[in-house]
């Protein structure tokens, strides 16, 4: 047995796409994705997996140990990260999603999810150099100048150039408002940028002749807080060929990710061009906060996938102990403990892949269907769910891992069988692309509160539908009546906080960890309730059984896991002192 | 502020002795410790926190970066670690528990439980060293000659000759009767031992002029599985002063623990001495599980109370983001999402402290309390409550050190700050010694099911005591409503699981976790309460207050997390299919 290979997942992504989703007849009927049909996405997806499975997991090991390094003020990646990235760009992979207009594919959303979930789960820090590509991308075109536009949208959608977000500064990490940067205005229409910047993933780096950052800081008049803050376009060459003023100054030693350049930057009178309004930088970034929190959702799903294929395998071929009545050792797979370990990762791990690509096929139709009524309908589900798949999902790639790391035993704690790399990696996504409990308050005050709850309905309109259609099957039934009692769930704990919060402002603020919580499993109910009923109608019917059980065993032994988080948000008198150090 | 120290928990500690667990009127009616009273042993506990703090605390860190080396067949431990041993030695603490016999300190394995709480919050990896002194000086005391007791008890009770327990094969990781190594005996009553062992903590290292092997192997006509263990004494170095046929072949590359080394082990016709009757080697090894296991649950707490406190500092200082209505930034720990964390970590650090103290004071009682019966019944109460303490502190010691990393953000995920090392060096404890599944099955199916239910009932009784104790004080009535409830639970889902195993032998080994999680809430509870009422009683009235407070947290927090445990447990009809690579 091989240690630590990855088999892309191709007939279960192809399953979500076409048959839980329906995404072809969607797509026929959107003008912009009106020529792509099923088998030609399943081919750009297969080609994704040969790509992450044969180039880029080879080296997510070695790089580990090797690491990056600075030298001079320029940071090394490790060993065929380069030439990984230039096969990359060479297959076309950075313009997937990027508009024809711009030199890209303009492939739908939902297939650049599918290759964002193999390169994570393949080597998630060579995968952090082109993820920050695309939402470059997305803030230039929807604010840059033309003139900006020009210069830099080709050679970042063909991934030529890569790009760099610099927004936090040691004082400044959850609020933006802190930032102290400084950009200074001259003749010509350029600034001077000044400050200090950390945590700048691909600050410096040597898979790109140019490297693109977009830098938060502030004008000489801005206002205080995150009103002041402006968008400047710095790059690391400059048009006329010369070397910019910007270095990297240092590397953090991390826990894990170790291939990925994380930079202290320092820009020193860089010359920069801001990017849409002054004192509007926020909102220009805003653009591509759906896409980029999608993306690190997306992080968390690969390494669930990577950590449970590997973990099935293992435990198929490690024998150890014996089974009550049986005569010699068995394959760990086989004790009930370890069984129930490995279906419940393959549960989330399928019923997540279901709640992203959701989230994905959404943001598709908010940009391209021709109906504006379904696209704002789109955009405000999309935007509801993209907390929930940030934060769930990347709870679950963290968790996920170190329960598959169990599965290997000791074996797990040594670096050679790979899974704890995958533990230390998984951690970050908790973390970046604000934490978690960032995410919850978003979702709970922004996305369900402060629209009075429409959105919400929505999504509880669609979840009933199914739970109707899974209904018309009789063998469903379970899957049926889990649906709709999770959606009843979720709406009367949301009437509740509606309700409660007029008086107790603090409440929401308190429970929207678990209201994320709770919120993510109804949503895997409904994950498991389609692909039950979409199974059912399948050809392949050993396949399809197999799924089944495995959704039903979500539906039994994952679903209860929302009990507490429910509990919790119904309790509006549980009390929440200050916190004081304990002696 | 400076960055990840160690302020010793000692009022809490003490607290929990003296009030809680109420053991100086114990240690009073018991002749083995009846000299020793409250403020002398809050004196041993104090200096050890002083080590632990101001010795070990202070090496952590560069130890993790500079790991262990291997060159010749000989350790090198990172720097501090021999010098630090050494103090260790001269300090006394290595014969803490020992009997005076044999030079030790005769001292209340409760306060052991204390030091080594300390020590692995302050150093784990360091820790592991003299870890396993312990398990060496009980084998050897109950079952080694008088012989080898002469030659080797005296140098183990007082530190001077380090030990290692050398179990793990290849092979042979949770099921011991499938190793290979063999002994052969020879005319003069000594074996030679050849055979490769892995994973054997401190195998060898530069701490200890000598280091005392005790070796599971097969003697030539041994029965196939455990029946043909046997233990051997294998020294490093002979009586006669020379080197024995034993070396470290090669260390392991670890997530965590870098400090301590994790050797792969060759004996090639080492020359070694039977512990014990042959074929006998595991029952040997028994005597030293339960205070094995203990140890590793304090190792989960000392983590918990490392990253707690730190947390808690961290997130007073760290101004970030604004509250309703407040205008300037506020420290980040009065944010509810962070102050739900932090109590979280408090309240579970402080209940879990209460569960793994009173094991120890049980296990005390089993060795010296002059009632025969009540030796009998703590010993029976301790052997139930330790897989508990294993599983579930060293399950809280990985997520708590997460949890905790949370509260840093980004700087969670670097090394400068301390945490993350926490998190990989917490996660080996989930593993060794057992892994929590097999903790799990240990309790339901061996200290639960097995006796009838006998043991099991001592402890609900005990804990129906403390919740009448706590019904007699109003304000305290709503512990003792929880605590009988929980109890109640565990009755009752007890009760449905020993008549449905008759025909479906099968359920407790598919729900052993989740029970193994449902009774430690239960114990959290009867921690929650019995700290409540205690707390009650003291003068420092601020202090009780607060530490109230956040029992009551715990009641209202943390205890639901026990509602989807017993919901499997209780659902019998459950699936749990074989599992296969899903595609």
């Amino acid at each position: 047995m091989s240690l630590w290979t990855y088999a892309p997942p191709l007939k279960d992504i192809r399953f979500v796409i076409e048959r839980v989703l329906e995404a072809p007849s969607a797509w026929a009927a959107t003008p912009a994705h009106a020529d792509l049909d099923m088998d030609t996405a399943a081919q750009v997806i297969a080609e994704a997996g040969r790509f992450a499975a044969d180039v880029l997991a080879p080296l997510n090991a070695a790089a580990d140990l090797e690491g990056c390094s600075l030298a001079d003020g320029t940071v090394r990646t490790p060993a065929g990260f380069a030439r990984a990235y230039q096969d990359f760009v060479d297959g076309g992979w950075p313009a997937l999603t990027c508009s024809p207009e711009w030199g890209g594919q303009g492939l739908p959303i939902l297939l650049d999810a599918a290759l964002r979930e193999m390169v994570s789960a393949c080597n998630h820090a060579w995968g952090m150099y082109p993820d920050l590509l695309h939402g470059a991308y997305e803030t230039l075109r929807s604010h840059a100048s033309e003139e900006l536009k020009d210069r830099y949208l080709p050679r970042i959608a063909s991934g030529q150039w890569l790009a760099a977000m610099a927004l936090t500064e040691p004082q400044a990490g959850s609020d933006l408002g802190l930032i102290r940067t400084r950009a200074e205005p001259r003749q010509d229409g350029s600034v001077r940028v000044s400050g200090d910047k950390i945590f700048i993933s691909g600050g410096d780096h040597d898979l790109s002749d140019n490297i693109v950052h977009l830098v938060l800081c502030r004008l000489p008049d801005a206002a205080p807080g995150t009103k002041g803050l402006s968008l400047v376009l710095v790059p690391k060459i400059l048009p006329d060929g010369s070397r910019n003023a910007l270095a990297c100054t240092g590397l953090e030693k991390k826990m894990g990710l170790k291939g990925s350049a994380t930079c202290a930057m320092r820009y020193e009178q860089a010359t920069g061009w801001i990017v849409g309004a002054p004192g509007k930088g926020l909102a220009a970034m805003f653009v591509m906060m759906n896409s980029a929190r999608l993306h690190v959702g997306l992080q968390g799903l690969g390494h669930q996938e990577m950590a449970t294929q590997n973990a099935v395998r293992y435990a198929l071929d490690r024998t150890q102990g014996r089974l009550a009545g049986a005569p010699a050792t068995a394959p760990i797979a086989r004790h009930p403990a370890v069984r129930r370990t490995l279906l419940r990762l393959q549960a989330l791990t399928e019923g997540q892949r279901v709640i992203a690509y959701r989230a994905a096929h959404w943001l598709d139709a908010a940009a391209a269907h021709p109906d504006p009524a379904q696209r704002a309908r789109a955009a405000g589900l999309a935007g509801l769910l993209t907390p929930v798949v940030k934060a769930f999902l990347t709870h679950h790639g963290f968790h996920g891992a170190s329960a598959a790391l169990q599965v290997f035993g000791g074996y797990g704690y040594v670096h050679e069988f790979g899974i704890e790399q995958s533990v230390r990696d998984a951690r970050i996504a908790m973390i970046y692309e604000g934490t978690n409990e960032i995410q919850a308050i978003d979702l709970l005050q922004r996305k369900v509160l402060a629209d009075g709850g429409l959105v919400l309905a929505q999504l509880l309109d669609d979840m009933r539908a199914e739970a109707l259609r899974c209904g018309a099957v009789p063998v469903l039934n379970d899957f049926a009546l889990a649906l709709a009692d999770q959606a009843r769930q979720v709406e009367q704990a949301t009437a509740a906080l509606r309700a409660g919060a007029a008086t107790d402002p603090e409440w929401p603020l308190r429970v929207a960890d678990d209201y994320l919580m709770g919120l993510a499993h109804a949503l895997l109910a409904w994950s498991f309730a389609a692909s039950a009923r979409a199974a059912a109608e399948l050809p392949d019917r050993a396949w399809a059984e197999a799924k089944t059980a495995r959704m039903r065993f979500g539906l039994q032994w994952i679903l209860p896991d929302s009990l507490p988080c429910w509990q919790r948000v119904n309790a509006p008198a549980n009390a929440l002192e200050e916190v004081g150090a304990s002696e």
